[in-house]
């Protein structure tokens, strides 16, 4: 039971409602007067140069008012995939953006779409990290990235080698060493809403954006440096947020800005869902061998690994790295070395996508973890717990709840039971895994409004209850009720600077700022109320949204009492307004483990995943509700990793898996029917009340505890994701999985 | 010489060059799809009953939505002017909203709006105070105002007596009883642009309000309160203000709303000129009788009054109490009863207009202090000198100019040489005034941004340049150039509490607030600096927007430097954000006198304005150039009540001056060829580096000095405002002026 009033106990959503009534307006429910609707040509090869675009019949199209191409637009290096905005002679993905069409209604522009005409001369293309590693492969850059160092001879970017201590060393060490190779296939985030973007022109110079984006001050800037405005003349107002994970930083906004300005009208563009698994921000393919070491006692001696990503047309400079560094974070690898590459194809960039990365690295570690288990005829829960990483010294503090989170597996009836499920000819696997999290500087406002509200201001846009999250914290510090709180997420205009959305860490890094700037309020609150009632500031309590002399419960004031001495002309108090800042030191490490339970069908490969038991070190719970919502979606998410979601091209260049009808998100029926949550508490140091960042962890494990459900019902280990039932079928008649 | 770098030097207006050019957007030009423009349908009658209303035609006009009539629309009690919404069975004034015709376009609107029928029983008026209070004066409430406390037997309201000491016994000491009547008539605050509403339905229950309010909290709250709404759900945006001088506060806001909602579509009122002039928030009519008594040495001793106010169909409850506090303010009289009332009478309603009342108020005591001047051989302006009030013990401080104004004008070369002037047929006058002012809490922010410019947000309205003043407080304070502060008013909704823009409060108000937060502001950046540059704060200056050791101009970061490390994903400081709250503690008065020197035409009795000079007392001077501008505009608008403008209605309650043609606000070839502005500066006690509100003052004594100039010129006492050429030709005739 919570030590709080409010905090710690579940509680709904406070835009629950209006999300499932309909009554949320996002991007698109957003109209200007005079706005063109906007729809690009998009290049059906994945390599060609440009020869020629006519426009002639697109513009006689009734309602195109204007087919733009890259001479239409500032010229730009196209140094990153947002400065691409339209192709100048060459394409280097299919999907990218050739012209845009703008028209008075979304179906002029689609039509108008149809009607471009352009001569494209196609050039070989390379599509996967093979075809790009080829002593011949046609180079995606072959002068390099505009602005980018590194070189131009080949399709590799940001190749990096991470050691600690002597590898070969290690090797010697080690009484077994198990070497595997590992791929998993791209995913798109497949968020309900597909991007969208509106941008007015300002007419002193300037715009306004409103966008479905995660970062509003990352578009900000972006659009400002790109097309040279001053920032204070981008103003990005974020919309609700239909699904982001990691998809929706910064993509089209600038192309639309650039567009909006070159007609001097508002401009409107909302992706189709082709568009988006065409040309999104997807989940990177990775192909990874490594080789694990480990004395006959369990204990990890070294761990040597290959990663490569592919990157699609642009290197995102971080994921191929960040992969290997996941590999050792979770336990003490004395001796590693780790190289790291992005391999550049013809395919759309690639980005962030919850907890990015993880599941492949989770699949990687967790899946030799187990093999080495048996092979050492080890406790699989023990030899995990036996090499945990140890805090480093000099480090700052990362109190976290590995251990409380391996407790509560080896109780878990799933887990004791497993002999017996196994002998029902289902499979139980388990998969460990230590998320860093992210963090980040943030500020947040708290004021008293003319009605006795409180106003919480920030600018995290809430994609899954952070607002909730702050409204219990407000109402907690001010002992007042959920519904006197009002929570404005604001714009970059006129809201102070707050941390993305993103990396888990809108609540711990922007739970600290709301915490402090409430704290403020309170006693600012109580200081009017000492001078009104004529009573020392300690001898006032807080009870039911009203200020009261303790003991006497009668000398009592409103918060709309105090309101009207701070509020009107000739008051004689200054208003009620506080601000928090705040800036955790380091990250909040989030320790999470996954039981699968599975059933693999040997005459089609057909796997069914019974029951997940995700648990979960959640740090203090502010709201178990919206963190078991969290771990739930997230669960859901990872198996679709684990079992159906990749993005499949042809050699040519083709999306195969275009709609929802080839891109298997799981389906209801192919979900868990049982996923049970267990939330582990051990607060963090940093984070507000002790609070972790819990939105990336759920997602990450899932995969890796099914393939080792799997190998436990078939004697099978898959390293392949996702594990679709053609593949399981294959390996278990023996042929590759 | 300023002892500041960029404060105290004249600055242009940071608006200026959107608002010569036109590029600044009014409310007129926000649009929203769907909109429908709104036109009402208003009374011909000062007094009717309303019998049918028949909108049968006006709903077959092209374009026309709807006709709503009082039953569409919430039963609001009327209470106030703001509650009348439409007419429900009696109009009360002529041009009082009977009907709103809602439709596609404007022009559609203004059609439909023709074609309503309503049927009215006419019922007598009363338009004058005299009408008013005759026996058998018709009422205004017959059944008392709807909510209000006092007598429905007649049309007196809020009547109060304040007295002071014995008034019989100041009179029996007195040498010389003067005593005088003195009229003013109604006044519009004529400002260019008329008062807009654009009103936009919240699917979730609410509404957003555009509007050019000088008060967007107290619009909030009276729409919040009248249509049921919480006052989280009313966000109201204020515009720029075309001119407002007290006349825009809350008016047709809430009827705008209630019919949005009826329809639940956005709707639009933008009032002519014509409505403007006949349904606006005029300055009251005003009749004074006054009675002073001095002894032979020109010691004031008593002061009598009795002051009606012409309200119109409500009683503000504080103009006429206002007026007669006026009378006592600026000299010290021992005793004095002031009697004062409201009188109802069929017209609009009455409100502030720059200074409230106090035009008519320096006519009142300075007319009689001139007559008494000349009654006791006295030198007017040592006699002003003599009696001026004295600060009072137990109250707080009240540093003033008062001595120091009248030694400049003392000094002035028109009031040395008046005898000369007399000489060549014109007349010089002094009238003298202190001003009380208005104060409030207030509230701002200030912060880092992105791109290293310093964004100052807060909410009180910019009418005259107060946001140009506090971006030089704010540049002054990081010494940083002007142009890398921005300056953001918010809405209800995003920013935090400041005070109405009214009263001369802004600048005196909000400028504590506004400085506080810039100097948090330099501390954090210092903080930030000092950690980076591992050297102590204190060793640290910002030269030319940059931060750097002092003596090591090398060691050195920008602005956009400490940017970077407090606003992004792992930076180590938090934010840089600052509030500042404020509340003075008490007014600043403001003392200035005005010299008018004048020609009378004796055949036409034409007045010919050649100079006035004004004096003020402005504190500490932070933008000597805007202010010299608030000083021009106000002796143009005191010339207006001097000479020209008045609100005259026939007595069947018809305005009959109902055009810019009819009203006559001064023309440029009326206003002064010369007006002189000196500047006194004589530190303030609670306002912001010694400042004062300067807004309304520079109105107040033109039209007494006016006054005095014309008696110098001509003999004649003029007690009636305005002193229009057929009053002043009858006066020379030996009628009555």
């Amino acid at each position: 039971m919570s030590a709080f009033q409010k905090l710690g106990r579940p509680t709904r959503l406070n835009e629950g409602a209006e999300k499932v009534t309909g009554k949320l307006r996002f991007t698109p429910d957003v109209f200007l007067p005079n706005t063109l609707h906007a729809r690009f040509v998009a290049s059906p090869y994945a390599h060609a140069r440009i020869l020629s675009i006519d426009a002639a019949a697109a513009l006689a199209v009734p309602g195109v008012h204007a087919v733009l191409t890259a001479r239409d637009l500032p010229d730009i290096a196209p140094s990153s995939r947002a400065h691409l905005l339209l192709a100048r002679d060459r394409v280097i993905f299919a999907g990218q953006p050739v012209a845009l069409v703008l028209a008075e209604s979304e179906a002029s522009a689609e039509d108008g779409a149809e009607q471009v005409l352009i001569d494209f001369d196609p050039l070989p293309t390379a599509m996967t990290i093979e075809a790009a590693l080829a002593p011949d492969a046609p180079l995606v850059w072959p002068k390099g990235i505009p602005g980018s160092q590194g070189s131009s001879s080949d399709n590799r970017r940001d190749v990096r080698e991470t050691t600690q201590g002597d590898v070969s060393q290690g090797f010697a060490a080690a009484d077994v060493t198990l070497e595997r190779t590992f791929t998993s296939e791209g995913v798109h985030q497949s968020y309900i809403e597909p991007q969208a973007v509106l941008v007015q022109p300002d007419p002193l110079g300037g715009v306004t954006i409103w966008t479905n984006t995660q970062a509003p001050f990352e578009v900000q800037e972006v659009v400002a440096e790109m097309l040279g405005l001053p920032e204070s003349r981008v103003r990005v107002i974020p919309m609700p947020v239909g699904g982001g994970f990691g998809g929706k930083f910064t993509l089209y906004q600038p192309l639309v800005v650039a567009a909006a300005l070159a007609v001097n009208r508002p401009v409107r563009l909302v992706l189709s869902r082709m568009e988006e698994l065409a040309a999104g921000n997807p989940a990177p393919a990775i192909q990874a061998r490594v080789r694990l070491g480990a004395k006959q006692d369990g204990t990890l001696t070294a761990l040597e690994a290959d990663i490569l990503v592919d990157a699609g047309c642009y290197p995102s400079n971080w994921l191929a790295d960040f992969t290997g560094s996941q590999l050792r974070y979770c336990y003490h690898i004395p001796h590693y070395r780790l190289t790291t590459a992005e391999i550049l194809t013809f395919k759309a960039s690639v980005a962030a996508y919850r907890a990015p990365c993880a599941p492949t690295a989770a699949l990687i570690i967790e899946s030799l973890m187990d093999e080495l288990a048996e092979r050492l005829n080890r406790d699989p829960l023990e030899l995990r717990e036996q090499n945990l990483a140890q805090a480093k010294e000099g480090q700052p503090q990362h109190t976290h709840g590995a251990r409380q989170v391996l407790q509560q597996v080896r109780q878990h009836p799933l887990w004791q039971n497993r002999a017996a499920t196994k002998a029902n000819g289902r499979g139980v696997g388990l998969a460990f895994f230590g998320w860093t999290g992210a963090y980040g500087p943030s500020s947040a406002l708290c004021m008293l409004q003319h009605d006795g509200r409180i106003q919480l201001q920030m600018a995290s846009v809430d994609l899954n209850g952070t607002s909730t999250g702050f409204q219990l914290m407000v109402a907690e510090a001010l002992n007042i009720p959920l519904e006197a709180v009002s929570i404005v997420v604001g714009d970059t205009l006129t809201s102070p600077y707050a941390v993305n959305t993103a990396g888990s860490m809108v609540t711990y890094s922007t739970g600290g700022a709301v915490l402090e700037a409430a704290k403020e309020v309170r006693q600012q609150i109580l200081a009017v109320a000492s001078d009104e009632l004529e009573v020392a500031a300690e001898d006032l309590e807080i009870v039911d949204g009203r200020i009261q002399v303790k003991g006497y419960p009668s000398r009592t004031l409103s918060f709309k009492d105090i309101s009207a001495r701070t509020r009107k002309a000739g008051a004689q108090h200054p208003p009620i307004l506080a601000h928090g800042r705040s800036s955790p030191a380091t990250e909040a490490p989030v320790y999470s483990a996954q039981l699968a339970e599975v059933e693999v069908d040997r005459d089609t490969g057909e796997v069914k995943i019974h029951r997940i038991v995700l648990v979960q070190d959640v740090g203090f719970a502010l709201n178990p509700l919206a963190i078991q919502g969290q771990m739930h979606g997230g669960v859901t998410q990872g198996i679709g990793w684990a079992l159906y979601e990749q993005l499949n091209f042809d050699e040519g260049g083709q999306l195969l898996t275009g709609s929802w009808m080839d891109y298997a998100v799981p389906r209801a029926d192919q979900t868990a029917p049982v996923i049970e949550t267990v939330l582990v508490e051990v607060a963090s140091d940093h984070g507000p009340l002790g609070a972790r960042g819990v939105g990336e962890s759920p997602v990450i494990a899932t995969a890796a505890a099914t393939a080792n459900a799997m190998y436990d019902a078939t004697g099978i280990r898959f390293t392949r994701l996702p594990m679709t039932a053609p593949r399981v079928w294959s390996a278990l008649k023996g042929s590759q999985a």
